[in-house]
């Protein structure tokens, strides 16, 4: 199995999608707080490119659901929820639909079109989602987000975590020296993930906003067993169950 | 002082030019080999786009010359040395000019043009530059050259050399993910850096090449107490003698 890693969506070219799958990074937060809401049984996530197409949907859906997301790190007005990870539970949440839609998670999520499956990764999940990679057997890229166009050291740290973890379990190629890069620094800071996501551009926005408890969130590895893939158009995230 | 680190040259924004110190970092091999041609007493280094333009400067050149560079990291035809940095001596050197052009080397040195002074570094002089720029004051980029379009791996380890010199020179501020990203690096792969550059798309293409032995020098840490600075249009290297 190859692996590679992009460092922003712009740089992906059609290479890194045909016939891969990809797995998406925005670990401060769009992707930890997917998972999260996942793992707390939200039925599916509908991913929207803008706050009017997820408000207009908002507006016209059945069933139980919450608008979600960010602007400016920062809940945009009319929405019910920010982008935060650590406020899903199983009473509250269990089979809502979400309409979400954050600056750099969907614009990365979007632009993985074209590829055989789509997951959603972050460091709170880096060992649920190599175990899922390493049974699949289809070459990888791990997309990174990034932030506002910036590279983020966060979501390389996720690619990172990932590649460590299917080293562990299956035979790999790396594919690149970004994906060298990640696994390097993945061992490097894995002792002090939390500080090393407080340090980067995302983290320091994040604790602008007044959110520093999510870093610690974002921080915390392997803490949630469930990985999420996205399917279909315009895209939805669901629980992974086995197919893909 | 700010430090900005630039993984390819096409990521270049004028704001990292404007009044800035742009260094940059071909460590496989043309920074590499510019340090140690100006350690043995070379007088300058003359930088070309196009095998032609350097073919046609040879002929025309007065003066003791000689041509080098590479092409998929071979001596192209008609040159008179390759792209290794372990031919120069200062007998056989001394006062020469090299007409040189490279893959990937010459582009990044074209694309800091604008910049306010523009300096080569590499693993084996990264205290030398510290030091220089320590003294300079201006708020830096650090541009990695990359290898056929790709990031490289060792650049970046250039850069975080750099960095770390830097910091236990001066007051420093890390204005990006990736110059976090490059001094961590640095710092995880420190003690293996030629394993490190063996591993790296450049260093295949270079053993691939036969050219193994040029690995273990680029990485020969601090090995270089010389900095080149790069001056005019089209653009020469000389031993920078304390006016940038």
């Amino acid at each position: 199995m190859t692996i590679d890693v992009v460092l922003l969506p712009r740089e992906l070219r059609p290479e890194h999608l045909a016939q891969k799958t990809v797995v998406v990074f925005d670990v401060l937060r769009a992707t930890t707080t997917m998972t999260a809401a996942l793992a707390a049984g939200v039925k599916e996530i509908r991913i929207f490119g803008s706050l009017d197409t997820a408000l207009a949907a908002g507006r016209s859906f059945q069933g139980p659901h919450l608008l979600c997301g960010e602007r400016n790190a920062v809940k945009p007005p009319g929405f019910d929820l920010g982008n935060s990870p650590d406020v899903f539970n199983r009473e509250l949440h269990r089979n809502t639909t979400l309409l979400m839609t954050t600056t750099n998670g969907t614009v990365a999520i979007l632009a993985s079109k074209g590829a055989e499956a789509i997951f959603v990764g972050a460091l709170v999940n880096a060992h649920a989602v190599a175990e899922v990679l390493g049974k699949g057997g289809r070459d990888l890229t791990l997309l990174c987000a990034g932030t506002e166009g910036y590279v983020s050291s966060e979501d390389v740290l996720g690619a990172g975590a990932v590649i460590d973890g299917l080293e562990s379990r299956i035979p790999i190629q790396l594919k690149s020296d970004t994906a060298w890069m990640a696994r390097s620094l993945f061992r490097a800071e894995r002792m002090r993930l939390k500080d090393a996501l407080s340090e980067s551009r995302g983290g320091h926005n994040i604790r602008r906003a007044g959110l520093t408890p999510d870093i610690a969130f974002c921080a915390n590895l392997n803490s949630i067993d469930v990985v999420g893939v996205v399917q279909g158009e315009p895209p939805v995230v669901r629980l992974f169950d086995g197919e893909s």
